[in-house]
């Protein structure tokens, strides 16, 4: 059945299931921020045919990962998430099992966290499109900004980088890796399609007391690095040989490819931050899985990849590898 | 020049400008809601060729609209505007011309009420959508709800309706409407391209403190009626010769006609408020210009439309004459 063949009132009692029934049926949406915490909110888009596609993404994914971008947006301001809203806008034609499976995709990403969908509003469009606008809640004092990193700081990155890309190459390329396990495979194509979101990371941190400087790598390690260093007004340097990728890649491809896709890959979602150098070891520790420290903060305005095997020359890291929407 | 032209990081940066700079430049805004206040959060999503149009709407009106849409949702809660946030998708070929006017727009709208852009997204597309989450707080005790309405309560609208409509009906064949004046012309074009948030009848609402139901009248009168009326699982009985619609109309189309764009037309961001007659009737003299009791609330389910004068049958409201999306 096509969206248009059920008509409006009936498609928006049909998501309204995946709603609170406390929250929905107003004009908008009612809810508590506690007292002592700031709200923040953040809001993200995703279109057809360039965020997801069919070939690459089916229904429940393309909600997951709307969702799960949005979730990884609060976790790098510190934050607990209180909800979300969601503006869809689709063609006529489109499937409503296709619609139910977004919202359920979404829900999955969510419901670990017990954050609900607040409502949100839907309409007719030739192109798909979601926007989706996340609400949480941090201590005022306990926000992470990317303003805050300062010279002499460690790098942390949350886990390995590149698996998305990778996941994407499989997806579009079937006949690509053959050298990994089925295995591997999996779990490469599970990062594009499943990234979760590290509002874990978030707890460790806050529970290590440390001040803190950080964004999520969504567009790309080397994206958050260098606006880190932007906001903040600093420099970096990160050691090639200190970025972690999925050990698998080296089945499949080089090494510099590999540390390629973990710097300007994008979408994997973890943590960047930066913060004195013992706390950031206690932190790498208590992560365990790909955590690591890539390098630090330095009062040289330069961001700078280095090579301790001098196999590579020194290199500034690049703002334009990566995605570029326009 | 076309938005392709600028490439994004200076699209991004020429739209901070329209932003406070104290709430840009992370992964998500901050901002605080005041002790005993609920968080008030509601999504409208717009799309080119249905909600605005190069033939009606100037990229300034495309961004009022927007924004007017938004608060009024907030003053449809009883709240007050804390902020926006704003999704963009559109295409490189836009012209960025447009999207300051958009911008600038919003700002216009947004001002009065001291309420800020708190940032947003922005992305690349085949159509033109504006997605805007609206932010406000209320008292708890002072949200007006849609399930709020009593048997036996007056039915106000605050201002006169149908001149939204009468507007875009000018606009898209200006050869019509001969027998009005310049000025009754610009006024019910400026209805349609301006529309006014009434966030001040909240506050004078808000001084009666008298109980309250309500929603706005954006998808029309009847509409409005007939969603609180289920919430509340009321009834009502609404008078013809009650309803207010601008008297300019009848130098245009019949009285018939200009009743029907009242209740169907749409657009009029005005509130419909359910509440004690004694209270409703000071409401309506505070706020005076075509603000009116129209009816009254019944324990009857029926939402009927009655006519004093014998000339039209009793006729029940129907949803369906109201704007379908799909």
């Amino acid at each position: 059945m096509q969206v248009k063949q059920l008509g409006e009132q009936a498609l928006l009692k049909r998501l309204q299931r995946y709603c609170p029934a406390t929250v929905v049926g107003d004009d908008a949406a009612l809810l508590s921020v506690a007292v002592g915490y700031q709200l923040v909110v953040t809001t993200d888009m995703l279109i057809d045919g360039i965020h997801f596609s069919d070939r690459t993404t089916s229904a429940t994914d393309a909600g997951w990962r709307a969702a799960a971008a949005n979730l990884s947006d609060l976790a790098a301001m510190g934050a607990e998430p209180l909800g979300i809203t969601v503006g869809l806008s689709l063609p006529g034609e489109l499937e409503v099992d296709w619609l139910d499976g977004m919202y359920q995709g979404m829900v999955d990403c969510l419901q670990p966290f017990n954050t609900p969908i607040l409502g949100g509003d839907i309409c007719r469009s030739s192109v798909t499109a979601i926007a989706i606008t996340a609400l949480g809640q941090v201590r005022s004092e306990q926000a992470i900004r990317r303003s805050a990193a300062q010279a002499g700081d460690a790098v942390v990155v949350t886990g390995a980088h590149g698996a998305s890309r990778a996941g994407l190459e499989l997806l579009l390329h079937p006949e690509q890796g053959q050298g990994l396990t089925e295995a591997d495979r999996a779990l490469l194509i599970r990062a594009h399609q499943r990234p979760q979101p590290r509002l874990d990371a978030v707890q460790t941190l806050r529970a290590l007391g440390s001040r803190s400087a950080g964004m999520d790598s969504s567009d790309g390690l080397a994206d958050a690095v260098l606006q880190l260093c932007r906001a903040s007004q600093v420099g970096a340097q990160l050691e090639r040989n200190l970025i972690p990728f999925p050990p698998s890649l080296t089945a499949w491809i080089s090494e510099a490819q590999a540390i390629d896709w973990a710097l300007y890959g994008g979408e994997d979602f973890e943590l960047v931050l930066c913060l004195p150098r013992d706390a950031a070891g206690r932190l790498v520790e208590q992560l365990g899985a790909g955590a690591a420290i890539v390098g630090s903060i330095t009062a040289s305005p330069d961001v700078l990849l280095r090579d301790q095997s001098g196999l590579y020359p020194e290199q500034p890291l690049s703002l334009n590898q990566g995605f570029q929407h326009f």
